[in-house]
């Protein structure tokens, strides 16, 4: 499997094309190259490839405008949320239009009654819990990043609740969504479940802007668990705390949050956020429910670690201290990036069934030790989902290249053991040379008679998700 | 809106079809009269419309055989698994092939450490569930019959345990495929999460056989809970009962069921099933969990339905009542045909949010109260989903136009309240007239275009799921 290269390549755009985008969005269309600059590149080790024009959207009418422009046009748009995304996706390797949704930010509707709340594709995670907080309820997908929903839909997002709560995949109940021509439709209803025709819902979570541009998400939400508790938990190595981790899981234990952090990680994060946790391979639980609930989950899981020579829980008993701790573990990212000033990262995503879980680890573990460069791993563990961060020198293409093979063997190891290349960062650019062997030729063919069948032209955030059929 | 007809009209065999058909397949390719009428039908009050042939599927390599075949020549072709569907999914409006997949019928794997079950698609919800009894591990959704797993998928069937555990829609993990033309494509692999392309699987499940033929499927497990507890709470009326279930959920109870029983309902299964419960409306309740965690959930529900006008709680402990008890209302479909021998049944499935649930059933009721003809409610109600059984006269064509009235002004006013016009039973035939009024055109054409790039020449389940496009 050879490292793919990705180069820009715009698209010739129509005579007049940007007069006429400029005379309809004034000043909500920029050409200003700081601003394409800034819309050109997300959080991935590529450099930036910028669009030609920015367009900040108000509305899902001036969405609906952009769009049937750039399909009459063949002009690639990029939907545009957060900026957060891991792997690439907002590259403009065609050239084109970025289309910044950060300005719908409105919240539209919090059913509390029904635990749905509805709201424009720009709204943050921490926007709508801000929203929610006298509400009683709470929306519990956190990835790292205060992404967008939108973006957060299209990428399939999870976090570390993901174990309790599920992913997008589960708690998006509805979309509103643009079509390639500018169409709106919406793809569900607000009941909790439907057998009524195509799933249109899930088709559009994960698509990473591919498929059509996502406007409105309609997100389920939860009661705010009456007891919550977060304890800490110090390994002697890696390997005893994965596998306390598959005990619990295997054990029916309904946690909602368990997440590892190797010790590199750990110094990374004391140093980032001035904290104090002992510098071993370590656990973070938090447990929800009732109080009588909490304290049974809680008498397990610590039978099951102390099992595997895990040391006494650390209690978070405090709110304040709870909200340290994982605010910690969301910055874990740019702590890690913090290990080597000046370096770029690149992210391992890679997912597999419990059951393979500490061979998964262990495997990776011994391989980095040989690297040339210094990592960290954190990871949602309870999934089987895990995240090598790779601190490389930027000038250094020998060792984006180690990176790259080392990425490569892991993802390789996780298919093979019936897994995926990526647990919820998408595929954006940096997965693609993989999806052929997750999938096969025959499903992603489908991919591509879907992609075809919804953007003829190929115009929707073009050279993402799917790679470029093999050569005949 | 019209209640449409569904006229048989075949499509004309190509010359020496069926002979070549029998050629490959032998005894395994029946054109006997019995069996094309036995595959001709299912569970929905419309008359039979027989295939020209059935074919008795051993291999995925015979699935992909004649769907290859039926592709080349233009034959519809439409996946048999129980026959138990509702809606007229089973009818052969445009002749053709019925392939019957009930005799694939193993389980291929159960990787209990991992929560996890591959079947091939004609092992039954009850087969499963026997083949698990020794893991500790259990699969929840139970719809009324005894189903395929492959039809489960396929209609995105759920059942009483929905409320706690999801539908197939959250419980399917993969699903292989066999495609219009004849490929066969597996669609995730065994991970818990994963971002990886598009979500395959959730555009198969629900697809109702119009998009590809179901081969094999991976679903969830779920330790068996600790401690289960049952218990059946009567109420002076209805509306007391339903606004139980509503606060109930609002209060974020994990109960694992709960379902509502109108009084006929009652009276029909005391009768077909042999029990006494008392003759009221009343709710079916039952807890999963740690013991602990079980006496709490019990304690708060109870407290609601006392504050509601409930009776005292009558508990089944054993888990052989809990088991009759269970199996009465699995049986209350056909217990509800007893209540009127020789009659034929239309069932309605719609689902709204929990916060209108109490308006559209009480509606409903006093519509129903109306009727020349005998019905009973059910319900799913955790999930804002019910079912009336309308019990029609065969030989009363108005019967007929006045149950279709009746259910066209409920699903009506379920879409109204931002519901659906099935909550699990599927569109087949008999929901197609509401598709328009529920989606919109608009993404009624997402999904025609998704059914083209699928299955160019319409040969799978042709005439079901979406209804024909509007005269122009």
């Amino acid at each position: 499997m050879d490292t793919p290269t990705f180069v820009q390549r715009p698209r010739p755009l129509p005579d007049g094309f940007l007069a006429a985008l400029q005379a309809q969005f004034g000043e909500r269309c920029s050409l200003a190259q700081s601003v394409r600059e800034h819309h050109g590149r997300d959080e991935s080790p590529y450099p930036p490839m910028p669009p030609e024009a920015v367009v900040f959207a108000r509305t899902i009418e001036d969405v609906a405008w952009v769009a049937r422009y750039c399909h009459d046009h063949r002009v690639p748009l990029i939907p545009y949320g957060a900026g957060s995304s891991l792997e690439g996706h907002l590259l403009a390797v065609q050239g084109g239009i970025s289309l910044d949704l950060s300005g719908m930010d409105q919240i539209l509707d919090v059913h509390a009654e029904d635990f749905t709340a509805t709201v424009q594709a720009g709204v943050t995670r921490k926007q709508l819990n801000e929203a929610l907080r006298d509400t009683g309820l709470f929306f519990p997908i956190d990835p790292g990043a205060d992404a967008s929903l939108g973006g957060m839909s299209a990428t399939r997002a999870s976090g570390t609740n993901a174990v309790r709560y599920g992913t997008m995949r589960e708690n998006v109940m509805s979309l509103k969504v643009v079509t390639a021509d500018g169409r709106i439709i919406e793809t569900a209803n607000r009941a909790r479940k439907s057998s009524a025709g195509y799933d249109l819902t899930r088709l559009f979570v994960g698509s990473e802007g591919t498929l059509g541009i996502i406007v409105e998400v309609t997100v389920r939400l939860y009661p705010q668990p009456e007891a919550v508790s977060a304890a800490i938990c110090n390994f002697p190595d890696l390997d005893s705390a994965v596998r306390s981790v598959i005990e619990v899981i295997q054990l029916g234990v309904p946690v909602a949050r368990v997440e590892f952090m190797d010790a590199a990680a750990v110094r990374a994060t004391n140093q980032y956020s001035h904290l104090s946790l002992r510098e071993t391979p370590l656990l973070l639980f938090e447990f929800h429910g009732s109080p009588a609930s909490v304290r049974e989950q809680a008498t397990l899981v610590q039978e099951v670690t102390h099992g595997n020579g895990g040391m006494d829980f650390e209690w978070a008993e405090q709110p304040e201290d709870r909200n340290r701790l994982w605010t910690a573990r969301h910055n874990a990212y740019f702590a890690g990036l913090q290990l080597r000033p000046g370096c770029r990262a690149s992210t391992t995503d890679v997912c597999v069934p419990i059951s393979r879980l500490a061979e998964c680890v262990g495997q990776t573990a011994a391989e980095l030790d040989q690297a040339s460069f210094p990592y960290t791993i954190v990871g949602h563990v309870g999934d089987g989902n895990f995240h090598v961060l790779m601190l490389l020198d930027p000038d250094s293409p020998a060792e984006w290249a180690e990176s790259e093979a080392l990425n490569h063997r892991l993802v390789e190891c996780a298919i093979a053991m019936q897994g995926t290349c990526t647990g919820e960062h998408g595929v954006g650019l940096h997965k693609q040379a993989f999806m052929r062997t997750e999938h096969g030729q025959d499903a992603l063919d489908v991919m591509a008679a879907l992609k075809a069948a919804l953007d003829p032209h190929d115009i929707l955030n073009p050279g993402k998700v799917l790679p470029r059929p093999p050569a005949p």
